[in-house]
């Protein structure tokens, strides 16, 4: 059965009674009401008596513009609800139209259930005007504050990512996902759409997007308001949907607009139950084409029509605050109160200031209402993953450096067995980097999800899969966080250089976590987890475009609360870094890792001991004398600097026996703050006992150096730190090359020691030489071969010479990363 | 004469000669050739002798799969530019095709004419293929080394936006610019292809998309690839395109192919000439369509079939290295071979390794190389602006504080008569923001480009302007990237906080810039300026979503080589210090600036001094005493630190007249560095005049207060260094409760200095408790009036009380930040 037979066949629907139609104008009206009121009113919140200046908020905030369009759609997806039964969440892009999902979900009886002291009665409808863009109330835009949310309207664009990621997963659920014609304009908007080759009849929601042409910005049209409608269709058709085109304008009767705008909403519903019902009974056609609405209305609809002179409604100039001087200019106050009582407020509220029942008929029953849905709390959902035990993952180690593996492709074969264990609600995300960055093994167990054409000899492309690719960072952020935020969970990876792409979202997302964890109504949801490989130390052959690990100090930019920065270096640290990661809540985890084969340096059980410490001494590796202090520390985090550390400690154990090296890894990069800055700092005790307070210490770090000096300047010995990290010289190198170039190789760092030990240079004359030679040799080498010295190449740790034992212990500093 | 009927009546193209179609190929095969010899070949150049494993390189690495396809267009590009004595600039989108690019400006000369080392020669082909991607070589992708090069190839999506900045103000520019499928799935580039309603077919050139369909990415298939061939269509028509498809499959002859295409193109470019006759006659239609191909062409195309049994050639396998153990298997050195020799090798060069006539034939001559051409070495085409004299434009500050102004407005002005003088090569660029950013008056010369439709009551919006406003901060971004690259001048004006969005962009172009800084051929091109207004201190109302100054944070992460940060406090420094950014070159400045009405502190004479300086003690806000050290310094940054540390030191002297204290106002940021670190920097003595070595100095700053001590962290004087900054403590508030929430506030700085000068706080209880109740007071005020307490809002500087004069005199401190 074809959808277009099907529908074909449909009778059409019936339209809507004139009882529903004054439900639907009640609704909107009371909605616009409430919403004028929260941009305008400090007092007189039901206009009882004749409006004075003092009842106008002294300073004027907001977004009428997108507000009365919103309440509309609002109102009619209730309508919808109720006649069908649907669970729905509401997405709106014009988050700024914060008045409109406010009042909405007041209007539902949501706001006043959360908000108790919001209730129904004259000082609730007062408190709830009064709150809106006011010191201590609530922002101008959809937050997490905004009941039924998952969408913060501060940043333009992520609209459909969100409301594809809300839908994954969630076969019954319905996401109405308003687009702004303005925030269409937004690259991140503007592939979205694609979306739609990316989600499975069967085994996922729907998205229905409601692209919201009123026609203007801030102060400019919007491109897609004046393009031809038919280059506006074929645009649509062009993103795979089939479009429903919907116009009213300013002078058309309400209750005509609403017969036509529901009948157009049953006829796009029905098409909807159409296509689920040919997915479940297996008759789905190959190319099927999502509906979605234009809808296409005056901006600030219902607003004053003209302003001291100037075109008002229908125009840019109502998109903030439409009567700029309500509270200044007699003239403008009167506007305001003609405007207030176009809604006809007196009908709406009986005496007690509660809304009758004709205003609030079309809420829908309990979860089922748009601001209560379960979905939009997602925390309410999240079921924890069952988590296959990753100690059965673990590489042998039966020495440190005594066997190699790339780490990620290990974290590959559990995360395989992950997503067997948990069927419905964990997905990888990527930009066509899972097999680049070794996570292939998950394809033994899912395939991609795909929904556009599959050709022969395709590798696991699926309709229904948990791995979810496309090339665009924008997307992957925006599906996981509508993904994380209704209740699931997910990691995405990608390449730690151009996760930078993403910033301006994670940003988001990491105000909306720190927001919500003081809501106590939102429940904790999972963590957002990153996996950057491809990082910066091995992009010496892509070259200066690839390199840059500056993500970590970015994220660390946010509130400590809610950020976490780990540097596994080898397969164990990274099963037990992510364990730990994907057992967490309400955080951003940063872990970068490597994906190139290289040493592993603990066992599991060393590797579980050290990354809840998340720090600690590697005494196999370090020459220190039990009781005394070393003569210098030789830290590192991440995996290639810490090669480059052992690689150090070792020629330093061989030249010089007698020099007490301490070597500490640090895998939890918070750890090195103190106690009061961030949840995971150590006490000063702690850091001393590990780091000295006057010893030198020689940090080899992935990232930028002063991140490390950021994060340790009020330690004692924060003037004998030194650090070595990535310098911004890159030019093509080999691997070696690489560190060289930023002089965080082994010989560099050993020459840092010789000069940075009181009196050592003095006697090591020869030793530093070599070391400058070894650079340049291996500099010569590479510029001849094309590859590193051998000595290098092949280099490894288990240090025969020296005859130690390679048992390894850390000492316990008392902390964990729990 | 409508633009179809023109083309409908045009006679067909001529099908090119026998001598042109062997001409194409010869160009195609050695430009393949020398590519995958880039990729492969460390001896053996020219495949005199058989091909062994040690003429293989060791490390293989570079993109085959978009390279055929790039020397294919290219060499059609050449053919038509030789026709048709066409400007053309090529702008590789699949920039990960450094081979094709570079082969291809090795084939017209210009390669060995700026690398005279890689001359025409067996050595000149050896060393070519040799460095791609080598040690000491050049990055495997198109970057600021690559003649004819203005995009870099690391990160992907802007290729449209980049060729739309060259094409501006370029009437008789085609470029030429080819979309990957790949990168067609980022956000920036699905937006950009909207930028078709921003470009004037009189006063701009044009942009010829290509679209090269090759059907894979790394791993996958791309979406548009797999689309039915009907969608796709109605995405270009939707996007506004005339779409003219190509089709190749690797079976076909390929003198056919080409037969085929230059059939097309020459089609394609008839039409182009037809509108642009239209535009120069002014009878060109409304709504006109703009050609763009998509050239569907096997991925890898020319490449081997089959490895290992597994389909190569037409498949993601093709996407890197398609032979990746060529040196390591016997059998993947001969395949390599006789892919190599499929190219005929022996028929393209000479005995002397010179490429035969017929190989080199295409290239057009001189300038008209699209190697050579000067679009794409912009610093050669590059004029200064004619800059009105900002003094002209000076607020009057008759003492500090005496007057007022919207310090972005007033710059507004000087902005207006720039564009008046520079009508060719100045645009101002903005995500609809250049209103809200106070910059209207410019609206007084020119207008918004704006190419699609207009209607009655449209605000300057034209056909041909200089404003450039989408809601698309990359779009913004890289068509001023583009614009500059081409030699011209422009701003980018934003909000603070989502600038971000464009991180990872800047994050290019800044690489871009440090790179071509150290290539001697490539020409100085003006700095890209940043004005970033609606600050994160006056955020107080949108809330917590638009509150982020951390782009300074990362920008200051980039080399110090090429960024800049500036802080002007008010109108006269704002206008010092954009006439100083717009005479650079080769940087990114940062300015972060006010719009809201503020007081003006210094006059023109004294801000210049001040700027030039880059910071500077305010002598009329202090009390210090002339030969004594100060008591304590209260130092700030931005606009409303500056104001708050005033109002700080106001309290001080009016309640500690004793107390010496001296302000200190920092403009230019990196001036706070030593000088080893940034050019900008200070020396140590310079430093320590300004901020003593040993006394409290409290840091009123913009942003996240731990850049401060990041860049300080070297000073004598660091350990007494107190920052206050934005701390992301984001709620709904007023401008003064913003600042107190941050302790930013005066009534906080105040109780710093008491805390921190010694023996302060004992004798200062009273009045420490004071300004904890004013702070409780003005935020219980807010709380209750939705406005600043009146003694904040209408606080004002000239200090009546004192009787001090309010003569200003910094300290020189011996720098300056020209």
């Amino acid at each position: 059965m074809a959808r277009s037979e099907n529908t074909a066949s449909a009778p059409p629907a019936p339209p809507i009674d004139d009882e529903t139609v004054a439900e639907l104008d009640t609704w909107w009206r009371a909605a616009n009401y409430l919403s004028v009121g929260q941009i305008y009113l400090l007092g007189n919140a039901l206009l009882r008596e004749p409006l004075k200046a003092e009842h106008v908020k002294p300073r004027l905030l907001g977004h009428w513009g997108t507000t009365p369009g919103l309440n509309f759609i609002y109102a009619h997806l209730n309508r919808a609800i109720r006649d069908r039964d649907l669970d729905t969440i509401f997405v709106a892009g014009p988050g700024h139209g914060g008045p409109a999902v406010v009042a909405s979900s007041y209007l539902d009886g949501t706001y006043s259930e959360i908000y108790s002291d919001i209730d129904r009665s004259v000082t609730g409808v007062q408190k709830l005007m009064r709150q809106f863009s006011f010191p201590g109330g609530i922002p101008s835009h959809a937050a997490p504050e905004t009941p039924g949310s998952i969408h913060e309207g501060g940043e333009l664009g992520y609209a459909l990512s969100h409301a594809y990621g809300a839908a994954f997963d969630n076969p019954g659920l319905l996401v109405a996902a308003v687009v702004g014609d303005g925030e269409a304009e937004t690259g991140p908007l503007a592939t979205s759409w694609h979306s739609n080759k990316f989600v499975d009849a069967a085994q996922d929601g729907v998205v229905l997007p409601i692209l919201h042409l009123n026609g203007y910005k801030i102060a400019n049209p919007t491109i897609l308001a004046r393009i031809p409608e038919s280059e506006l269709l074929d645009l649509m058709r062009g993103y795979g949907h089939e479009p429903f085109l919907f116009s009213a304008d300013a002078d058309e009767p309400h209750d005509e607009v609403h017969r036509r705008f529901a009948t157009l909403l049953d006829e796009v519903l029905d098409r909807i139950a159409a296509i689920k019902a040919s997915a479940a009974d297996g008759t789905l056609e190959d190319r099927l084409r999502w509906p979605m609405i234009i809808f296409r209305t005056p901006k600030g609809w219902t607003g004053p029509k003209e302003v001291d002179g100037k075109k008002t409604e229908g125009s840019w100039r109502s998109h903030q605050v439409p009567l700029a001087n309500a509270r200044d200019t007699p003239e403008h106050t009167k506007l305001l109160e003609d405007w207030l009582r176009s809604y006809r407020p007196e009908e709406l509220f009986d005496e007690d200031g509660v809304l009758i029942p004709l205003a609030t008929a079309l809420a829908p029953v309990g979860d089922r209402r748009m601001s209560a849905n379960p979905h939009a709390n997602g925390g309410l959902l999240r079921r924890d993953l069952r988590l296959p035990d990753f100690r059965d993952y673990a590489v042998e180690v039966a020495e440190p450096g005594g066997s190699t593996a790339e780490a990620t492709k290990v974290l590959g074969t559990w995360m395989a067995d992950l997503m067997r264990l948990n069927p419905d609600n964990f997905r990888l995300f990527g930009p066509d980097e899972v097999n680049s960055n070794r996570l292939s093994p998950v394809f033994d167990v899912t395939d991609r999800q795909w929904d556009a054409i599959t050709v022969e000899g395709d590798d696991h492309l699926a309709r229904a899969g948990r791995v979810m690719e496309v090339l665009s960072e924008h997307q992957c952020q925006g599906w996981l966080e509508g993904y994380l935020l209704t209740g699931r969970h997910g990691v995405f990876t990608s390449y730690e250089a151009f996760i930078h792409i993403v910033d301006s979202m994670l940003n988001q997302h990491a105000k909306w976590l720190k927001v919500a964890r003081t809501l106590p109504w939102r429940r904790p949801i999972s963590s957002l987890n990153y996996l950057l490989s491809s990082h910066v130390w091995r992009q010496d052959h892509n070259g200066f475009s690839h390199q840059d690990p500056g993500f970590i100090d970015f994220v660390v930019n946010k509130k400590a609360d809610v950020v976490r920065v780990y540097l596994p270096f080898d397969a164990n640290t990274l099963l037990s870094t992510y364990d730990h990661c994907l057992r967490t809540t309400d955080y951003v985890n940063v872990v970068v890792a490597g994906k190139q084969p290289t040493a592993n340096w603990l066992t599991m059980d060393e590797a579980i001991a050290h990354c809840t410490r998340g720090l600690g001494i590697f005494e196999w590796a370090g020459t220190e004398v039990a009781g005394e202090e070393p003569d210098v520390v030789l830290a590192c985090a991440g995996d290639v600097p810490t090669l480059e550390t052992l690689a150090a400690a070792k020629i330093l154990r061989r030249h010089l026996p007698d020099l007490k090296v301490r070597v500490v890894n640090v895998v939890d990069l918070m750890r090195l703050q103190t106690e009061s800055e961030h949840p995971h700092g150590m006490s000063d005790a702690a850091y001393n006992a590990l780091f000295t307070t006057d010893k030198p210490v020689i940090f080899a770090y992935h990232g930028y150096p002063w991140l490390i000096h950021r994060l340790t300047y009020r330690r004692a010995g924060h003037d004998n730190l030194h650090v070595r990290g990535y310098k911004e010289e890159g030019t093509t190198t080999t691997p070696f090359d690489m560190v060289m170039l930023n002089d965080l190789d082994r010989f560099h760092l050993v020459i840092d020691v010789l000069d940075r030990v009181p009196g050592l240079a003095e006697r090591s004359g020869a030793l530093r030489q070599n070391m400058q030679d070894a650079r340049i040799h291996a500099r010569q080498y590479t510029r001849e071969y094309g590859e590193d010295i051998p000595e290098v190449a092949n280099w490894g740790w288990p240090d025969d010479e020296s005859g130690r034992t390679t048992s390894q212990a850390g000492t316990d500093t008392g902390g964990d990363n729990a």
